[in-house]
């Protein structure tokens, strides 16, 4: 295991107020001029393929940092580390979404005031991780072309409270029923400021078009 | 809408223990000659699709029903229901899993005991649901090629509660990096007696070793 990366268990607050906690973390994030991403997908979406294709991109220009959660295994965490990229392996033993004072384990194992931007990449479930605040100051999720374009009317809620949604595995539209336009739709009707990318973490395809807009928006919060 | 379609709301159940209520369920089914099997994924892993395809060539030889689950829209019950299929919307209305009373409700709308075969579709999700007896005779998974071969290792418990697993989209293997025998190494190391079969719910490759052995565990349940 290389130095960059880091396995520590977090486990559920059920004493404290998750919105509290999360208010919290936000003001602290703030003062530190540290962005932090929650990112949200289905398992096997591309979360940890688009976290390495973003750092790749924004490493000369931030210090980045990475917190993976999973159920189990640190796999996510070595693939980042790999990279030259600092990752905290965050294992949830089970927990199906992270809530905002797992979040603040992580944010003070990784120590999170010496990163610019810290990108979350929450446990792979596209209900539960939408129901809790984490402190971020961006929800984004990934939508992978394989799993349908019906996934705004299914799950409504993870649509409506992410800013930003990247649609990846965009090189692979010709083998699925992947209607991009109604895609948009059911997204726009459950969230109409939602913007959208085209991505493939395979072939690199409109990665710099959402780095681009990911960078100004670290700029624009660390100012 | 169809006349073989419905929909119903379906609630947690807290006070009950869940593991007495599925028991319950399931000493029902056996007696009503009701073989239920509780289908379980990610999103856009195949779920419905893998439900018609069964049912088209399972529709002679059985009575089937169908109960589809999902937080939110009936457009699963619909596109069954459209195959001629009785079919029932269960909508969790943010719930991200179903517990055994809320399957119990399902068999009390369908009408269990006049079905010999009833396919649940349980909520897209491959964490909560996997912590939750339904009731079911059989717990079904179904993993599709793009969401890659390491889930295993990242959501254990729902691959060691799995009597069979089906591997969909496999028509699409030489687009993706999934390795075959990876995957299925990494499912036998959590369940060494896990039966595996290659599906495309597309081309329809692998459909009939399937549905073979679902017929023959149906008629066992059954006798």
């Amino acid at each position: 295991m290389s130095d960059n990366v880091r396995l520590i268990e977090v486990k559920e607050n059920i004493l404290d107020d998750n919105e509290k906690v999360a208010a919290a973390l936000r003001a602290r994030l703030k003062e530190e001029k540290t962005f932090l991403v929650n990112l949200m997908a289905s398992p096997g979406a591309g979360k940890t393929s688009t976290v390495i294709q973003t750092t790749a991109r924004l490493k000369e220009a931030f210090n980045i940092g990475v917190l993976e959660a999973d159920i189990d295994s640190m796999v996510d965490a070595e693939k980042v580390a790999a990279t030259g990229i600092t990752a905290i392996q965050m294992r949830t033993g089970g927990f199906c979404h992270l809530d905002a004072s797992m979040v603040g384990d992580g944010l003070d194992a990784i120590g999170s005031q010496d990163f610019d931007l810290i990108l979350l990449e929450n446990v792979g479930n596209l209900v539960c991780p939408a129901e809790f605040d984490t402190g971020s100051a961006l929800n984004a999720m990934i939508l992978s072309v394989p799993e349908g374009d019906d996934k705004p009317l299914k799950y409504p809620l993870m649509f409506s409270v992410c800013e930003v949604v990247l649609i990846n595995k965009i090189d692979t539209c010709e083998h699925f029923d992947f209607d991009r336009a109604r895609f948009e739709e059911g997204v726009k009707k459950v969230n109409p400021s939602c913007t959208l990318f085209d991505i493939s973490c395979r072939t690199g395809e409109g990665i710099d078009a959402w780095v681009a807009w990911l960078k100004e928006r670290t700029k624009a919060h660390n100012a």
